[in-house]
């Protein structure tokens, strides 16, 4: 496998090319007005499929946005590799902190990346990631280094909840038959620190409404006598979490598995920085949940946040108005046991409740994932150390990841298989912010480390069985 | 005095149509995008004050938007009226609440206005009650029933302060001398119920920040793990009222006046139905400070309302994302004696005050205006009295407001004079909110009623002196 390297340094510049071309296409599933461009990303990767060299390619018509489907099988009794990314990518808002256009990818180095970085909406997440495996597996048809089967299955609305993956996975079980499925939508913890993603939260994501009056008032006129919706809403949001940030949502933390003191004592081994990350983002302290560090907040510990309010006049100037109604979009993430559709449930009636009289407050469920922890003793962890060992020259760390890709556990509940998160990016690399990037550095190294993969994946099957 | 009916069946189409045109200008003083349509708006106000009678009308230029002012001086022995007013209007946002576009006025019987209203931004605040006044002095002007001297100050920034107005009296003393100041920029209670205007809330309006990490993140990378903006935007507002709706900020009541028992007696004799005001608003309850009525929480009490909020992503579908920062507008009511350039300041020092660790918070005081009380006991108020009764055949009530105009006791200070309001809007005439109108009949009533101000504010006057 020694050839990969110098095939990397011979292919570079288009593997680099390749990927600003694709990423210059604004594939935001949230936003139908880009529809059009989602589908012609769908087709984009689906070429780059059939010129990597899969046999059989499709564009799977789903209810929604669709999967583009790859497969190149060699040998039915060889293990099959499922390649799961997305095309599509978060909205580029808010667009006037890019320091260059979301879609006019710019390469730069930066001091994390003096390689380079391409800097683009989805250049980390998930489209450069997703294009490691289909570049991968360019180099293992043509060297005829290809060891097993492998199969590609790359959708179009990982950002808006995967509601039509769901649909796909349960009704093509047989056609996605695997025995690993392989993704790259994490990061790992530093350029020399390797690391695999054993745990992701779940998600719930909902949106709520705070009706009062029928109509907007004068502030004057009405101010003091009846509910403001706006300051019903903060004091709606405010009130869930108590002064410990512990979520006040009754039963929110009823599945909630404690780690042991053991486990947490390992955690805590993973380096870390605290001066290094308040640095980074320019606060003076972190904040969160009483009696958890950092990595335990954005890990082990479900969550609650905002992450849109809206209401009332936000343009310039004054005036002087009570809304007759206010929205936020607010998002849980969620750890083990904890059941998103259950804390969904929760939320709403908890939420609903608290409304005083005088207004009318509904949520209205958005989408969610259950949460996900991938086992170390499973031959897909031991494969993917072994790759890192290999590139890297070290062995890469657990971690627990913060984030969610909601359809992992759908993955193991519909296709009985375990996932193995093999991530490339680096947690400063913007992904969901302005200015999101992706060091050249890493894109390489995540080509050059997955052949390994399904290198020491195929001989611990074969010697397993 | 008995031809200004039959002048105004003469004239009233004509009165109607000006008025319809001078609405189609989107004078917007709050967005600089619509400068120029207030700078044309002051010319036609111009234009109007001519073609009624003054004999010298001037666009006065000031650092802001001009104030536009007219004059007739008949004999300088005689009293001076000044008639204030503005041709500004609320921003119309939100736009698509409009049943039809905001500058494009239409007239329709409604169930309070079954002889029509015109629907446009500024029918009622202030250009339909403002052009009541120069309707007037046509009259007066034209049938010889002009009884003493009369000046117009029509502004340009009433909706966003009055910066320049005050700049403007302070620099006009001589020129703006009067003997009492005659403002429709305010309600009455209903079509047979009159009402004087005697007292006005101050106001204090700011804009708050709240800055957390120096961009936006991943909310499942962070999340739990920093101090989320727009959280905190909700938990610092939220804080502002305790549990029984008092406003919390240190010193804010210091300098409130409470009323006596005997005088909230008085006012609690104004006709007032909770149940057609909870109707009217489509509400289940009212909500308010505890311990007061309706009617004094909206008049005699100081509130505070946010009057926009926004942050994070509030576009079409989900984003999880952790807003770098969030916005709020806030707007404080006050009531005599509470000084608002005070108010701002311990407003500022708590909101930043109270800020966590991790965020930043800023305060940005925008404009305010004191609290004013008119005395019963004055001779402007007795000839606005008799007014009513001419017109009405009743005797006005009086009566505090919730709204505010700022200038009125700059204009105390400045000129030495009281103001006399004398509003002809009805409250469910949605001022500052979509689908706002002025009803034809309280349009004209109020052309028919100025002139027995004028009438009986010369005879009191000559009588006294």
């Amino acid at each position: 496998m020694e050839n990969i390297a110098s095939y990397i340094t011979t292919h570079k510049d288009r593997f680099i090319q390749e990927l600003v071309e694709l990423l210059k296409i604004p594939s935001i599933s949230a936003d139908p007005a880009f529809a059009q461009d989602v589908l012609n990303t769908a087709e984009a990767v689906k070429s780059a499929l059939d010129a990597a060299g899969c046999e059989v390619t499709e564009i799977c018509e789903t209810p929604g946005y669709p999967i583009v489907y790859g497969e190149k099988i060699i040998d039915p009794k060889l293990p099959t590799v499922l390649v799961y990314g997305h095309y599509d990518v978060q909205p580029p808002d808010p667009v006037d902190l890019w320091n260059s256009p979301p879609f006019e990818p710019v390469i730069k180095a930066t001091d994390l990346h003096p390689e380079g970085a391409i800097f683009a909406r989805g250049a980390c997440d998930d489209k450069g990631q997703m294009y490691m495996h289909v570049k991968a597996l360019e180099f293992m048809v043509k060297n005829n280094e290809l060891p097993c089967n492998v199969k590609f299955m790359i959708e179009g609305e990982e950002e808006v909840g995967s509601e039509s993956l769901g649909w796909f996975v349960e009704h093509n079980r047989e056609k996605l038959a695997n025995d690993v499925i392989l993704i790259s939508d994490t990061g790992m913890i530093a350029k020399d620190i390797p690391s695999i993603t054993t745990g992701l939260r779940g998600l719930s994501y909902v949106e709520v409404e705070v009706v009062g009056p029928n109509r907007d008032l004068h502030s004057g006129l009405y101010g003091g006598a009846v509910a403001n919706p706006i300051n019903i809403m903060t004091k709606l949001i405010a009130s869930l979490h108590d002064e410990n940030n512990h979520i006040t949502v009754p039963g929110f933390y009823d599945k909630v598995i404690e780690l042991s003191v053991e486990e947490r004592a390992e955690m805590a081994k993973a380096p870390f920085n605290l001066e290094n990350y308040k640095k980074a983002l320019d606060i003076e302290d972190v904040y969160g949940e009483k009696g958890y560090s950092t990595n335990e907040r954005n890990s082990i510990r479900p969550t609650l946040d905002v992450n849109g309010i809206w209401g009332g006049y936000t343009g310039e100037g004054a005036k002087t108005v009570i809304a007759s109604k206010a929205y936020a979009k607010i998002s849980m993430r969620l750890v083990p046991d904890q059941d998103w559709k259950e804390i969904t449930q929760l939320f709403k009636a908890h939420f609903e409740s608290i409304a005083p009289k005088g207004t009318r407050v509904t949520v209205k469920p958005h989408h969610g994932g259950f949460p996900y922890v991938t086992p170390m003793d499973s031959l897909g962890y031991a494969a993917a150390s072994k790759a890192y060992e290999a590139t890297f020259g070290k062995t890469p760390i657990p971690q627990r990841s913060g984030g969610s890709i909601p359809i992992v556990s759908l993955f193991e509940k519909e296709l009985k298989s375990k996932t193995i998160l093999m991530g490339f990016g680096l947690d400063s690399d913007a992904i969901h912010s302005p200015n999101e990037h992706f060091g050249l550095w890493n894109y390489l190294k995540g080509i050059e480390t997955i052949p390994y993969f399904y290198r020491y994946f195929t001989e611990l099957s074969n010697s397993e069985s």
